[in-house]
């Protein structure tokens, strides 16, 4: 299911390929977040021609709207959205401690209310699974405890103890055929406890791991310490998924210490403000500098958008609220973090990837602004991954 | 410049080729509506694969932002915003009079205040003609004064007299090689004024005659019974614009009065609402009945959105607020307006076109609130044409 073509020699870096029953995924991968059936502003066309292998859906979003029973009759996720490709399906554990203000916990799931009308839902892992069996999701993902950065260490002890019992009751459930299922590792910033729920999700056999609580506000720095103190207790043999992660910049650092898979809303969501990632940072197409500026954004980039437009008429777009505005700096940014993805395995393969991550790493000017846009507390409802 | 290759039998309908610097367009045409550099919501690509001929651009607009300097620097509004085909630009005489709330005529102009940030602007012909200039579009506009519908005979008058004399200033500045002028005529609902105003400006030898003042409020009986008060006294070896108009119907039954050429704002404005024009009416996607609606919003349609999504979906993401929605919206309701336009040729071409027009009345059921959302004292200043 999961073949590990090879390991750089000077880092954590991994090159391999992720087998599902909608295609092969070539990893290290990016996953555009398609939250509520369909990537904010792009187009399936779109997504194919920067190089998509794989979507992101999301459990407790698409359970509130259109609801299980459109998606039943649609014939699941991919047939509903028209989307040949691969799938891979968030449990919603992570919306319902970050979107639900009015939630309680329960031995076996959460009582909260919908963030859209109030109405009362109950998600647990057995209906996490029931919902990612009817969206026939190729990856489906645990239902977890995701506590926000700064919780007690008593919260974050009882977050895993949770976290680990509602992941061997997602075990237990039934999937569609060729379903695979993910472990998710919490923990926060305990190294014992990141190490207890990796290795107790490893005993419980899943398809891959995932890092979770790892963009719920915390600094940097502590990111990738997290994803540090989970990874060594991780199969080397199946896939490892860093969620909702994180910057191209981030994205090059957590390769190197060995993650496989990432989604964020980011490339999207910065592109809807006019900012517009490029290989050395990110610029704000709004700024008077691209008044007059008749370049694409980047001169070496091969997306609809660069091909076509430049600075300044982009700037004009945004500035006179016109959708093809957000549309084309989503179209640059979302092919943005496909190409450095492709970058990284082409460097992975050729043994090149530790000079591609200095150099990288040397020329990446990293927003705060930006970095700020991923925390958790700051989210809109209506933004969310 | 404009071939009449052949005119109906049974009704005026005419099937023409006008040559302009970016291309040949084979008339009738629909003219998709891009008045500040972008057809909302579309992409260059998404107009091309549903057959675009021309499009349109505005003065009014354009002037505020981006600026005639930023225009120029790009090299006019074709480079600007990367479109090969032919444009055709309004005056901003329409937009002077319906979106500047204080102005004051002068005898060579209008003195108003910037709708954006309310500065002093004036727009008379001289300036209207310089900055299509800028723009370089293949076909520019008169500057020429509409009155809104409901006005008195002795504003319609004036109205006239103004439009005429504004007419001959236009006709005496400067044009980029190659650039057409179109004459304007006003005159309401007065058969006295249309004849006066189509034979003045015939006088003054333009390039193709548009009828203007119809799209102002009046109902759809007025609107008819103007074009067939002015088309008489236009020289039928000229193209005829009625601007601003209309439903699918409409345009259908103004082809029978001896128009060529049309542009409306319908079927991108009401996409944005969630309202899908068909052959039979219009439906709105939003409504109940489309929530388990598998199939496309036509099954004949071959457009983008029909060719890959069903009213299920869009209805989803109307529901959702997901920018797809709108934007395969918008187009289906252009390529549906393209297609209509397409079968007209193909019909009158055969000879069959008094067939055509029958069924086609016959079958279209047209909807009030979309008749309303063409009323100019309606729009609001991001949607106006």
């Amino acid at each position: 299911m999961f073949e590990l073509l090879k390991v750089d020699s000077q880092s954590k870096a991994r090159l391999g390929k992720l087998h599902t029953g909608h295609g092969v995924i070539d990893t290290p991968v990016f996953m555009p977040v398609g939250t509520q059936a369909s990537v904010k502003a792009l187009d399936p066309r779109e997504l194919l021609e920067m190089g998509t292998q794989i979507l992101l859906g999301n459990t407790y979003h698409l359970n509130i709207r259109p609801g299980m029973q459109i998606m039943e009759q649609a014939g699941g996720l991919h047939k509903f959205m028209n989307w040949q490709l691969p799938i891979l399906t968030d449990s919603g554990g992570f919306q319902v401690f970050s979107l639900a203000k009015i939630r309680k916990i329960k031995p076996h799931g959460v009582e909260f209310r919908s963030h859209l009308d109030g109405s009362p839902l109950f998600l647990g892992p057995k209906e996490a699974m029931q919902i990612q069996r009817t969206l026939g999701s190729d990856i489906a993902m645990v239902f977890d405890d995701c506590p926000p950065h700064g919780c007690t260490p008593r919260e974050a002890a009882a977050a895993v103890e949770r976290t680990i019992r509602w992941a061997r009751e997602c075990r237990e459930q039934e999937r569609v055929p060729g379903q695979k299922v993910f472990g998710i590792v919490q923990g926060g910033c305990d190294p014992t406890l990141r190490q207890k729920c990796a290795e107790e999700l490893v005993r419980m056999k899943f398809d891959g791991y995932a890092i979770g609580g790892v963009s719920v506000g915390e600094p940097e720095h502590e990111m990738f310490k997290a994803v540090e103190m989970a990874e060594p207790f991780l199969p080397s043999e199946l896939p490892r998924y860093a969620m909702g992660l994180g910057t191209p910049a981030q994205l090059v650092e957590l390769v190197a210490r060995g993650v496989d898979m990432f989604d964020c809303v980011l490339p999207t969501r910065v592109a809807r403000n006019g900012t517009a990632f490029t290989k050395k940072g990110t610029i704000s197409i709004k700024a008077g500098f691209a008044k007059a500026d008749f370049t694409p954004i980047e001169e070496d980039c091969d997306c609809f958008c660069c091909q076509r437009f430049t600075k300044a008429y982009l700037r004009h777009l945004l500035n006179v609220n016109e959708i093809l505005g957000l549309r084309m700096l989503s179209v640059h940014n979302s092919h943005l973090y496909l190409r450095v993805m492709k970058d990284i395995r082409t460097h992975i393969e050729a043994g090149t990837f530790s000079e591609y991550r200095t150099e990288f790493i040397r020329t990446y000017v990293p927003s705060q602004k930006v970095l700020k846009a991923r925390v958790m507390h700051s989210l809109k409802v209506e933004d969310c991954g």
